[in-house]
């Protein structure tokens, strides 16, 4: 997996004349991705994304590969890029090699959260002018962002399959379930790690009964879990993951594979370890390499 | 924990443009870490690490570091250089920052194991003269090249402390417990993902009998593991690290601290991805930053 470069002429020289001393030789580590950045009509600003990708080789090389889309792309990018590489080298091989596309944030509530609000994680008001959940409510142009400008920049640049994949944590979580309700034609499988269904007095646990109708089909894949992450008395990941669970349960979704993990020995942000590892083990547990 | 890096004057002249008319800019995407080719004369051979550590910022300048060595350097050093970064950072801190240096392979079976053997995984005899069982028995020389050199030019180029972990999987895991029995002033804490026991018919579980006294005064960390590895009807892995977990409790080691988790769920080889995860949480479950 590593790529031994010498990163510039003088370095290769040195290099020569170290190895003639018995001295050690220092290069440079690295990892294939690229950092681009889109300049995005739809959010009026520029985003920048990471993008992983398999190294190719004779094995692959007329292979297209299913992409993955992470939210927090500063947080959790190089942990999918990691686990992707592992789980699909040869001699692991329980998923597909995949593209991972790593988006980072600009205004991370804005773009994150399905409504305009300014009530916090206990249910109260938030007014202070600089409150850290304003700006709001922004999540459908994200979307229309990804749908529109940056899967098909991906598309158009990497070898990319049609199969797609949207994973999130926290806010993350949020907008990856709000996608499956709003625009499940975007992925063909989801990942909300610990979604905040708190927002907004549950905006999205309401919509979720709202959207999904009793025995309807919905052929897509769904992971979603929490931890121990209870502030004070209240332990609000846990209860609305539970009612979100019973709900998908009631409902009957045909086609919907869903799996639900409770990780009561992590924290809210120590989760994403386990969460994203399991996800991506349902999400290929039935994937047999053709 | 990206780094935006254009590789070269033309990229950057290429980056401006790039911007001007609005159109999405690469660059390569770089992680932390050095290639070091060590000439080692303990060994007769050119010696490949992967070396990982912390950025600097304002918050560590003055610090010094903890250092994981890993064996199987090409396997599994960027989950653990990823592992760490992760879980040492600001927001999640559960563990140090710490230095990673994995340690690639040239002849594996003949580095890792403790003894010259040609009885397989079966209790058989492998007599046949390309078998990869041959060379074997050269980990006493292979630890004093660590203890000699490795360790020595880590210490003189990098920002150490003295507190050193010791890390392997498979034949690293027999290396890992291996060193511990013989030679435990090297490292504070010890890694054996599933150690490979059934080496030489249970060379090294014998020399854990014979080599640790009742009641004797050790003071480490060990975090010791297997998964579901049966070949055939037989699941050494799993009998042989109970009786290594029972020989410890009968023991009764002073200070030596060890945890034994079993992965019913997992293989040999996606077991890693679980392990060290658990082997780091389970090494700092008493840190606190100071």
């Amino acid at each position: 997996m590593a790529n031994i470069r010498l990163h510039n002429p003088f370095m290769k020289s040195l290099a020569v004349l170290v190895l003639f001393f018995s001295l050690p030789v220092r290069a440079q580590k690295t990892m294939p991705g690229d950092v681009v950045i889109i300049a995005s009509k739809i959010l009026h600003e520029n985003r920048t994304v990471y993008i992983h990708y398999p190294k190719t080789d004779s094995s692959n090389v007329n292979k297209r590969f299913p992409v993955l889309y992470l939210m927090d792309g500063e947080s959790h990018f190089d942990m999918l890029a990691q686990y992707t590489d592992y789980l699909s080298r040869w001699d692991v091989k329980v998923i597909p090699q995949m593209i991972v596309v790593g988006i980072t944030n600009t205004k991370r509530t804005r773009d994150l959260t399905p409504t305009v609000s300014i009530i916090n994680y206990f249910g109260k008001p938030d007014t202070s002018a600089v409150s850290w959940m304003k700006p709001s409510g922004g999540n459908a142009e994200f979307l229309q962002f990804i749908q529109e400008e940056l899967i098909p920049y991906v598309d158009a640049n990497y070898k990319t399959q049609s199969y797609k994949i949207f994973a999130g944590h926290s806010f993350g979580g949020l907008a990856s379930i709000n996608c499956l309700l709003t625009q499940p034609a975007m992925f063909d499988a989801y990942v909300a790690v610990s979604p905040s269904f708190w927002w907004d007095r549950e905006y999205v646990l309401k919509l979720t009964d709202r959207t999904l109708q009793k025995g309807a089909l919905l052929n897509k894949k769904l992971f979603y879990s929490d931890a121990s992450e209870g502030i004070s008395d209240s332990s609000t990941f846990h209860t609305n993951l539970l009612k979100f669970d019973s709900l998908l349960s009631v409902k009957k979704i045909k086609g919907l594979e869903h799996e639900y993990k409770y990780y009561p020995a992590e924290s809210h942000m120590t989760e994403p370890v386990s969460a994203y590892y399991d996800a991506l083990r349902f999400i290929f547990r039935d994937w047999k390499e053709n």
